[in-house]
């Protein structure tokens, strides 16, 4: 099993813990999150680019994880990626380059 | 003067002080801040609207001016800021909020 | 108008134009930010409080000029104040001080 | 060994290496640390919640360990538990999910 | 009164609101926040930049002002700053700049 | 191979992953952040310490250890480390805790 999988199991038996334990309101709070993402007048790939960005200044690793699977089903390109990294790391300075390191890497398994 | 304009000015005249001030790492930095959003493999609008969801979950109200301005030369519909800064309220919770009623606030002088 | 009334009368006002702009999702949000803090296993005092101490720490003089009139409601007395801040300002350390200055300050003009 | 003995132990172990290298001031704010969760004008249990909400929205996990464990103690029930978290998620946004998880599983075996 | 006797004043006002308000823990908090800037095997003017590059990359200008006052008076030069500024710009990201230019505005006044 | 050599060689893997993922943007932001790091009006000493700060108050494990490495070769000494961590805890509060730890865990395989 690869980290991307390993990732993706994870998640999935924690998210079923939570569900488990959560009532309405995070249980809401959940269908939101999924919610905001759906194509509107901006299209999923643009939705998904921003929430990693998002996830990457704000320095959380399973988010970024999340969002760069999310992104790599939705057709964006490596080139692409290099680009929303670059304004990323401008915006959250130096203190992003770990994760930076983390999220290419991960990068690398889901398209190889 | 209205607020956008004020904005502007008062970060001009900071800017020059800035400018006035720093040396060659400093505006290095500057060049790059300025480089990183020019049309790439991603187009310039989307770019700044990545510079924008940046800003907002971190919480930089002139940061998410500057955007806004920037959002707005590029044709950013209000459709789809709306849709930006849903996923922004959701990525950053409650405590965006408040820079969420000020960048309407801001929007609406820039558009009328 | 005192500090106290003009800070609803703005966040009124903010709110109102928030409304217009918003659609379903950022409505959604709304109404769980309302949700959340209601009776429940935990008195309205006790979620005011929770929400208090989130937003000193996180440093929002909004959320916290907010919760502090919503404390202020629920019956908080300025000695369970005090030791709430405590454990905001050891959490949070000596960069949460400017703003628990203007908290005191403005929990001086709720209970006068 | 579970996981709550384990995080209990290496804490344990780590604080008596900071003890060892601490000098006065280092000491006299891990007594502040100490000091701020006795019970006053609110009972321990409410500043366990306290500390445990803004270890949340802080997002770090060992501090949300920590203040879990001391809220079993104080006898915080799940029900109360899940009505902070959804105030503690509405806060800080999606970004607190992953330690939410983490936050919930580690409570599942404090609790079994 | 010019901006710096202006910071310095209302500074003053707020810390006796605070200190009137404030018990046994908040107020040996602030006695701690005294105690770890003196000269020991750092001199003082290497922990006011401690000091101001923390405060600069949590972005609290408050706190910024006040340790560019006490880097003045420990003799830190603008040259120094400069390059403090750098490093801070650096690890915190353009985040950071419309605290860099209100603090390079203020050091300003503050060397005139 | 202890910890201190496992995270050299990590962050080295790591960084060949950047490099070839990187274009110029993200290589020119390297390069700047090795730059404000080189001596000038302050020294080397003085600038690896407000790197170590920075990243201690912004709760970087990655950006914390590598600076403990760097404050090692350029000469701080046990006491100068506890004097700067003294700060930072202060400045970041109890949060900063968990990384304290990890960090005085590492600088003591650094200098045995």
């Amino acid at each position: 099993m690869n980290k991307v999988e390993e990732f993706i199991r994870t998640r999935e038996n924690l998210n079923e813990i939570v569900m488990d334990f959560a009532k309405k309101d995070i249980k809401r709070f959940f269908n939101l999150d999924t919610s905001v993402y759906k194509e509107g007048a901006l299209d999923s790939k643009t939705k998904e680019m921003l929430g990693l960005i998002a996830s990457l200044v704000l320095r959380c690793d399973d988010c970024i994880s999340y969002h760069l699977n999310q992104c790599h089903k939705a057709g964006v390109t490596s080139e692409e990626l290099e680009e929303l990294f670059s304004v990323g790391l401008i915006v959250g300075g130096s203190i992003v380059i770990p994760h930076l390191r983390r999220a290419i890497s991960f990068w690398q398994e889901l398209i190889r």
